[in-house]
């Protein structure tokens, strides 16, 4: 059950308005790891979560406040749009080369479709979908896939920082930034945590005995393109990070084996 | 430049056809996690990488590898599909309700688009897009995309080896499955090569001065939710993963502030 | 600012496991006119609102309840997968056809990507997107889209209401259902106050002059089709619903002006 | 069946190139609410539809005008882009800034994919797709979503009446902002008329029976986020619209109950 | 202008209810290359030609047939989902396995979102869009596209024909094969009059100066996989088929040139 | 199996920064018909194939070809980004116009989401898609749909040539569209090759014995618009093209049926 409450986690004020910086905005509110994205795969992992306990209540905690950046980012986005030339013929487009490139980069639906309002889009202009999220079941692969978000998220926030000299964008930002930096650092205490309580290890699943599974190439690089130093890395000598192999380099793929005859399917489907 | 050898890294020969199944397997071929994802992740990782060296060797040498292993399931689905009754009226589904049940399980698009062949779709048909793959520019990131897509992967692999019998279709997922063990490792060691280099470190992206964030929230646990156990774990307390702070537990939001006055955009939006 | 309780407005306790249900269920998740998609509406037109008040404080109380109901079909969907059959060959699939119908009618994705979970997408797998919302700054039109989003919800919910017999099911059900029976005349309510308090009018929006529209055919039914009777309805003849015009009936399209002649664009585009 | 008629409802004459706006007007040519949605989702609803006579008779005639409006769009695209600076070099962006403006916020693909003609999709450049459309085979229900569109589409059209000065293009607005004038008349009177014979009444579907409702909260208004006002409205007290109840104002959301244990499906899933 | 006639190009009356062939029949209405895909694409190519004449009379003459066929296959659709179980509890799914199979085999949304209505979605419940049209202003181009596209939509509907037994069904669809047997001749000879006419010719588009290109390899082919045969086509010697050129072998790819270095942005987007 | 070598076909060197010109090149790099969806499409065909020997060499041959296209493209992309203003502050957009109009015109996520990098899209932002390619088992089909792709493609390119004054850029382009012309002659000359070899011929698929079709209407040219020239063309009269029937013109549509009666479905799907 998710109750609202009409205040916000930090302060939404832009020093002035700015319809492309909205736009630009959008890509971390309804991008591919937008807010949209986190708050949605962390409810969807808490939902199909097996364990009670401090997991779950914690993937709870953090995506509640996930739809509360989600909502900090629309109000920045609408107030940023406000009192922005959006293309209404008396912002004297025709006349000012400045205001005309101002408008040619705002999203057209700010204007058209949301009446200077937020979208759940990115900055694209591509609906948010349900496609960017993760939530496997597996806690060690999923936490994964949560600190993976996070640093492509802030990433992607610091980015923005760099493009506005708004002190209210940038005062908001900064919140979003160390809240990323938490959570960056949450998942990856997570996943140290997971390790320590013996809930999963690596490789994930680890429960798969890996007897199963070809085991003569569990551990090699193989080197399918002609670079010639990839075989000095960490991965291609040495323990194996799960600490059940050792590190080997292959030079060049072994040969293979031949394709199978091509296939003859029912005549009535007229393959050629 | 890409070049095709036609052979395979490993058999690829189903035991009998199975239609249902070659649709199970499209999920790792054409899915969010399959294997067009971790191709096109990993080359467009490589076209934009900044350094040149064993990364990038390494990012182009897996890659080709992953482009084969589209290539076998792919071919695998074809032979799985071959002799598999995929509802042309003779295959007696009127009067069998097994035939009726396989065929009303398999992916209809198989038949009447692809006349038997494989597609790139996901396992519920719906098609392969670039959106499913991340490639920010930054490593660090990056990577632990990668190491989640592999970790996905396994996952899903292992869940279909228990999906079948067939000793030809499982004979290939033991090889997949150990490639994603290796490939699991791979990125987690390449992690660890990165921050041993002095590459990149936490939080990501490292080089953006914490200064300017709010540094009061950058290692806060706060506590969106009503659960009481998020506190006892490794993310509520004690130093941070990235070495830079202390971890701590706030048990309820902080009050907020308050919404900023609704915007009154140009009333030539007409809004209300 | 959301905040979260673990407690669900209504009980979520299937009789019996059913995975063809749980895919069914789906659709009133994360489909068009599903769960997520009135919450995410709902939000979205608040944070553009543009009048503080009653109508605001309604919007964000009525959307903060929907992210509850998708909590509560996520959590049901998840018991229904439970302990239903879905692939695992020791499920006996091969030999009983009963079991493989079963299967064969499931959404796969529940198997192989989320490990018996719930997912952001419809009865047949589409994920969910942002282009199913509307939140256009004008209430008058937002509430018919909210209205209208309310009574296909419903008529779903019947329709899935007859498509199962258990009875925890059905008691989820009957509960969301009576929501919707409020939520329409929520909206229709909210549709008469809007008039009733000048906000707003028709026709939407009610502000733009109608002078500068050609009134001549702002009140004309014209029958582009060649059925006789589209001239017996009350949108054929009698007052406009609006107050502010008659209806009429052109029982055939009046003749038209001729088309432009074809474009002659810049030959560097090799048009032909 | 379809017959097509080499002439235009209403002129179609921009007064000068522009393709920006050309841009703009793709948004209610192949947008979420735009000419071909109403196209579409009329011609469904009429297939679809379960009574002969008036009404599938009215929303045939309407239908097929839908497909003249998608029609006058295109053309007026075309014309918009025929002499237009569309980024071909001798167009002089690099040496003008108010070409490149111009040029910046065009459709790319107006140029590349089009060679100067109009396109299915948006003005963000998505491409129009059947998930906009409704057609339910409920009358009601149906009605609304076609009011509510041409309410979306009457907002839309009159914001890009203030986007321009052309007044060719002008021209061609105030006819179809007219007619959208008529369309959302036609749906509400259409529900009126439905209401009055009988066919179908509130709530949506009207026939499902009521007492299989949880009908002690068939008429509450709950108050899930802490604004103080939305206990004022019509809807949260006197009679409810369908006049088969009372609304009644719940202040804040009764206790609910608790969440069922986690699940834990076969481990064969890996889950953790 | 399009006006709709009450009439159906041919009959359409199944002999019995069919749910899951329903389903089928959706790829060839809704599906990449069904119906609304050749009306639209050919809709697209009429508005946006550039010729007057006897191109455009034809391809609007073709196009609006084609919205017609649309109109048929929902018809059908409908036709076929009228009687047929669709899951409704008493439908006794649970007790016989035949009726479970057949619904398990179904599109969910006919019966859920549609109530026994035709969706604007192909056989895996995608939904159509806009990118699947093609009209780029270049007829030689576009006419290759339209035989492609009536060239797989009878490959198809032949792959459905021997999908059924029903003489209803089988009917509609010998009239429909045989407009796609006109179809493909049709733009083929379209191709060979714009070739006669001197309108365009190959390569496209030919007006392009050949000189601007790399002549060297113009009419090459370079062998990039390992097989030997490849050299034995039409393709690989003899004059080229615009009759510019000669074809040649090239049995291995030549060197190729050094990658440039990779690039350095700048660093504030903090790339490694 | 796809190796990789670290060279490039071409030189891929631009003489000089140009972000809006990196957004243009998306289209033929990951659009509808750019270098991914003919790699992929050419790879599938290969895949699915059903003969070996030279039309499966082949296809194999210039698929792997065409993955060092889309490698091409990527490589250039973020060399006309390495340092181009993107958005950050200290570009000055602020204060000249012409830069700012520069950035307007640019795809954002180069820079948020890839840091100046290549990305999956089209010049609109839209993801690469798996339902952008054909792959059919029918090779005359198929092979059609190639030479479109290659006709679209060099179109494109041809286009884009003239967008630019770039001598490194033009340099690529002059291969790329060599290579479209040799391509296009490609695919012709492999359809003449499939009708000299007997393994296909008109209509697709010519096996289907067209005494199932409906013959009347297999060669007749319908006019369902009201212009008066199509009968002029190729396809109303003479032989036709497969050489099995002869043209006629039919000026206007036969008298066609009737629609069959609405349906009407079990009363619990609730339609009116
Ligand atoms: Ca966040
Ligand atoms: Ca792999
Ligand atoms: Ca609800
Ligand atoms: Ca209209
Ligand atoms: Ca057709
Ligand atoms: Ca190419």
């Amino acid at each position: 059950m998710f109750l609202h409450r009409q205040e916000l986690q930090h302060k939404v004020k832009p020093s002035k308005p700015d319809a492309v910086y909205a736009r630009k905005l959008q890509e971390v509110l309804g991008g591919q790891y937008g807010e949209i994205s986190v708050a949605m795969q962390y409810a969807f992992q808490a939902w199909n979560m097996h364990i009670p306990g401090k997991y779950r209540d914690m993937v709870f905690g953090i995506g509640a406040e996930e739809f509360g950046h989600v909502e900090m980012l629309a109000t920045m986005i609408a107030q940023l749009l406000e009192k922005a030339p959006l293309g209404i013929t008396s912002d004297a487009v025709q006349s000012d080369p400045t205001v005309a490139a101002v408008v040619g980069g705002t999203d057209i639906q700010h204007a058209i479709v949301a009446g200077a309002g937020a979208r759940p889009v990115d900055s694209m202009g591509n609906p948010w979908q349900g496609s960017y999220i993760t939530a496997s079941g597996n806690l060690m692969a999923d936490f994964h896939a949560n600190a993976n978000a996070e640093m492509q998220g802030r990433v992607q926030a610091v980015r923005l920082y760099h493009m506005t000299d708004d002190h209210g964008v940038r005062d908001l930002l900064k919140f979003l930034i160390a809240r990323d930096t938490m959570h960056q650092n949450q998942w990856l205490a997570a996943i140290e945590d997971l390790k320590e309580s013996g809930v999963e290890s690596l490789p994930v699943p680890s429960n798969f005995p890996q007897s199963q599974e070809d085991t003569d190439v569990s551990y090699q690089y193989i080197n399918f393109s002609d670079g010639g130093q990839a075989g000095d890395g960490r991965w291609a000598s040495g323990p194996s990070i799960d600490g059940k192999g050792e590190f080997s380099y292959v030079a060049e793929p072994p040969a293979g084996v031949p394709m199978p005859p091509p296939t003859h399917p029912d005549s009535r489907f007229y393959g050629t």
